[in-house]
């Protein structure tokens, strides 16, 4: 009795995962988190249109969503100035970006992202079989023109940069992308995953025209609208690149729910600017906690801050485990030198209050 | 200015669609259906418990899911008498098929199914490349020696059978199944797609080793449970074929209200025994409705009922254009000799009444 014959591809992929869940930790650790600031979730929740809309929609949860999802995608092309033909819905842009990958990168293909930007991302390119060029960034900013220097050299077929960036939280402006858009490549597609857009400054966000077929955006339901465990994004482009998602998505694969709390979500524009307003409060506050250990909090465009513990990764990796021994679930980047820093998600002030409480001990266990 | 690069696969890739949904139908009529008895689903909805739990989880919808659905996966465990080892979840059994084909299907690679069977599926097939060989149904059954020997001629990583069928709604004994299980070729997997399996008789499910590496087995939440627009399933297996979908799936691709609904869903087989019990006595006033009209109803172990319209595909495609155009939802296979069939889902009996004044109608249309 022999078992599955797996392509040679599928038999080089590790059977790693590109994150652990907090939800593994708090088993192992045998508690629960006493404060949730790790995976750049929203505490602050949907709009509570958006609740209600998912709350009545179990009533039609016995029928499967419209797979072209007519009304989210205009209420989107009204939304980003364009039409329903630009933009593709998906299961978050984790999701969309396993898509784009498939789309577009076969075997041996070249791709260019940074040294330490998101794993989630280079899990697909390295599950479609696509070879990785990592760029290091610089000043703890992602290096646009060095990103398409690379791309030219390697040919490749994507790049990836989000703007602002996960997981430093810094960003570049809209201006100097747009003056980059030039050196893209023939043939190089710049994959830009906004998922923090909505925390951004305007001035973060390029104006790239809808029908530029060297540019995909990504965006998210999960960050800015509190709905991450909902898991919708949409991509937006050219009709032509959007077109080429429904070869292969999973027509039928969105939930219900999240299509009807995305649509009532983006609607509530007021619930998303009180968001931004807590969000920009509990930043405020994380520096401050920072500050107060002697430590340096970077700025941030997004909805967590990126603090440097000022000594190596080896001190910052204790640093973060004297904080999850303590009850506090953050992350902090994977890669030298940024991995000096930890990394954590706005909260409310009480989470915060836990947070102040735990840093101090957590420095000096680490020390 | 040039766009994307596309592989010769995707170049290659229609931008079809597997199946329009009923509400691009009712955009093209320019009114809603008045029965929706097209796609399988359960209007019985779900179990007030998952309807609950899914409101409930509104308030966690910040949060992404565990992505190793630690809870649902050992109530799955206790339920199937396996280890949670032994199941993967997913965006449903369509999303799941997407990860198996994906997993063990190169370019070039040999896939078997009946001509007729799951049009997702092969959409899956043809997306990453490989080569479908599809073997006639026989007597409106899947032909399962059939299908292993067309698997061993071609050498076929993967085989596909639906048990009980759709569209025909007809099934294999399980002593059947487990009968043909030596004849599956050295390392071809057959996936068994078991999406109706709580509407079949005891008889029709086989019984199969969990740790038998020919075969995987696909169930759903969206038939049986009533949470088709939820998309949730899983598949189970052996351990080593199970852990494999770790190296490709969407970690964080599930929806949480999906994953709640699931586990309370389970826990009320209550519910389950009075949704069977309504789809039982739906399918036998189909089977009447058809008879009225001088049609026959294939015996049907799931929770549609396929009825033979007495003539060609032609004329069953014109009954069928005639029961939408009256506002009523229905499909029919694809491919002759069953084409000459339509495909009714049960409903309540008000949606079989718009069904029984209807159909009339729409016979006398296409005579």
């Amino acid at each position: 009795m022999t078992g599955p014959r797996y392509p040679d591809l599928i038999e080089s992929l590790p059977a790693t995962v590109p994150f652990v869940g907090p939800e593994v930790q708090e088993r192992q650790r045998g508690a629960p988190f006493r404060a949730r600031l790790g995976a750049n979730e929203s505490c602050f929740g949907p709009s509570p249109f958006a609740v209600a809309a998912m709350q009545d929609e179990a009533a039609e949860i016995w029928k499967y969503a419209d797979p072209t999802f007519f009304d989210l995608r205009a209420a989107l092309a009204a939304h980003l100035n364009c039409t329903p033909a630009n933009i593709v819905l998906g299961e978050g842009i984790d999701g969309l970006l396993g898509y784009i990958v498939r789309l577009l990168v076969a075997p041996g293909d070249a791709v260019v992202t940074s040294d330490g930007a998101y794993p989630t991302f280079n899990y697909h390119v390295s599950g479609f079989g696509g070879t990785l060029h990592k760029v290091p960034y610089r000043d703890d900013h992602e290096d646009l023109p060095t990103l398409l220097d690379k791309a030219r050299e390697t040919g490749a077929k994507l790049v990836y940069l989000s703007n602002p960036d996960n997981p430093m939280g810094t960003w570049l402006s809209g201006a100097r992308i747009e003056a980059a858009l030039d050196a893209i490549p023939e043939g190089t597609v710049l994959a830009l995953d906004e998922a923090y857009a909505e925390f951004a400054p305007a001035e973060a966000i390029p104006g790239i025209a809808i029908d530029d077929p060297r540019v995909i955006r990504f965006r998210t339901f999960s960050k800015g609208y509190g709905m991450a465990g909902a898991r919708i994004g949409y991509a937006y482009g050219a009709d032509e690149t959007i077109r080429a998602f429904d070869k292969i998505r999973n027509h039928f694969g969105m939930n219900r729910f999240a299509v009807a709390g995305a649509l009532a979500a983006l609607h509530d524009q007021t619930w998303l600017s009180e968001v931004i307003a807590q969000v920009n409060e509990a930043k405020a506050r994380i520096a401050a906690i920072a500050a107060d250990n002697g430590l340096n909090a970077l700025p941030s465009a997004t909805n967590f801050v990126t603090v440097d513990c000022g000594r190596d990764g080896d001190f910052a990796r204790k640093v973060l485990t004297g904080l999850i021994e303590r009850g506090v679930f953050v992350r902090m980047p994977f890669v030298a030198p940024q991995d000096r820093c930890i990394r954590i998600s706005t909260g409310f002030p009480a989470d915060l209050d836990v947070l102040a409480e735990c840093l101090p001990e957590a420095l000096r266990a680490a020390s």
